[in-house]
């Protein structure tokens, strides 16, 4: 049980989180502050938040849990609003897509107080953002995986993973590397990738055409397309190394794919689209069982 | 009112559309044939054909109206199993995803008879396939491309437009080439770059962590890579050419992101995805309104 969630952001993610720490009993109050004064007076009006603080610092004041759920490009920033305030015995989180640049900020802002600070990203979301769609159930059932460093306080990372898995999420500890890489395979190429198609679409004279003739294949495909654009602007810039590679590996196996085509190679083709099909039927989301 | 369905191919496709019809009251038996005997027999099982015919010759035969719901490739050697049976007064259509190549099968085998045929390209479908997953309901609010060409008649023309009309589809009149550009771009395009993608995180040793720690952008995103691969081998070939000048839009336009990306550009990267963005989210499945 926490005194006070001091919570820096108080959009989609962080809203959630405050409703469910709510719901889940871990928290007497939550003191709020979001860049827009507009934003963390909703977010009190609609009883997210308990108190509007107007700075980050004074949301901090008095927490002994902080979550930042700010864009990633505005982690260090946060961090250096609120340093003068983080203690050795407060659990301080994030919720950004992106682990290593975040680490790093927190190294160069937080220094010997880095060890309360636990690194997470939830695999939750929706292409809706702003506290208006925040919901306490935006966590439940998902996976957060948490990537600590050498120098994190054992005792807050158990504090961390105890309060995910209170709110029913499944946590996953991985190295800050690893989780970069494999999100650039699984969520920002994608997008990278959804936001291309789009464009090259909007790019050509028969656009609209086109877009009035796109079925529900076409609507699944591209539903990440239309996530927010400073959020994903911010993703794909902080972790662009993992993501220039993993761009690699998919253009040249669409080039591979474009030879078998241009060739009219029907077998080698069919083998590769049997191999994709039965791999994404075989797919299942979450954790592997057993 | 028809007589006969005449269906070549007791698939999703076809089944659906014998149910669809029968429901309707448009046909008073269907005749049904498939390539594997089980499957005729199991649409026969399943009330979604009458009578198993045990050739395609055999089911057009005292048919007044034939779909042809066999994969695109197999268009031309249906038509020659067919064609001595052919007549003016019939009305013959198919469901293909392509149309240029079935429209050019369709004149070297029917020749003076080709104006019977109507090509047309019902927007539905589902990523299971076999008349298992037949469905009544598959076309209804559905969009149905109809190609006609020079040489269709008329009154095949109007009633093909009446049938899809009766079974609560949307009817869109377009050229062949028209079509075949506009689906390259939002439907084979998005399937070719599913099946890369997956194939291409799977090329990779850390393809299974990888997998696991995926989420719901990428189970929406890779949907459609589980579709039917002999299908989708078959139409990624028979519109070979609108694809790969597609995909040449596509990766000169995903270039350019990885640009921006690499210069660290946020404010064009940033437009980028904004454009992408607002052009998603305003745009609905279905044919413009007003």
């Amino acid at each position: 049980m926490f005194e006070q969630l001091g919570l820096i952001g108080c959009g989609l993610m962080g809203g959630s989180f405050a409703l469910a720490l709510k719901r889940a009993g871990l928290v007497k109050r939550v003191v709020g502050y979001s860049k827009s004064p507009s934003t963390t007076e909703r977010a009190r009006q609609m009883g997210v938040i308990d108190v509007e603080a107007p700075s980050a610092l004074l949301a901090v004041s008095g927490a002994d849990i902080v979550l930042l759920a700010v864009p990633v490009a505005a982690t260090e920033a946060t961090l250096k609003a609120i340093r003068h305030l983080v203690s050795k015995d407060m659990l301080i989180m994030d919720v950004g897509s992106t682990k290593r640049d975040v680490i790093d900020a927190g190294r160069r802002v937080l220094r010997d107080h880095v060890g309360s600070f636990v690194p997470c990203h939830p695999i939750a979301g929706k292409e809706v953002s702003g506290v208006e769609n925040a919901d306490v159930d935006l966590y439940v059932g998902k996976q957060v995986i948490v990537t600590p460093i050498d120098r994190t306080q054992p005792e807050q990372l158990q504090r961390a993973v105890d309060v995910w898995q209170k709110l029913q999420c499944n946590v996953v500890q991985m190295a800050p590397e690893a989780h970069d890489a494999a999100f650039a395979a699984v969520s920002h190429l994608p997008h990278l990738i959804a936001f291309a198609l789009v464009n090259g679409i909007a790019s050509q004279t028969r656009a609209e055409d086109f877009l009035t003739l796109a079925g529900p294949g076409f609507r699944d495909f591209t539903r990440i397309a239309a996530s927010e654009p400073k959020m994903w602007r911010d993703i794909l810039l902080a972790n662009r190394q993992e993501l220039l590679e993993q761009s690699q590996v998919f253009q040249r196996t669409l080039k591979a794919m474009e030879a078998m085509i241009e060739a009219g190679n029907a077998d080698a083709l069919e083998g590769f689209i049997t191999q994709a099909s039965q791999l994404r039927a075989n797919w299942r989301m979450g954790p592997k069982k057993g």
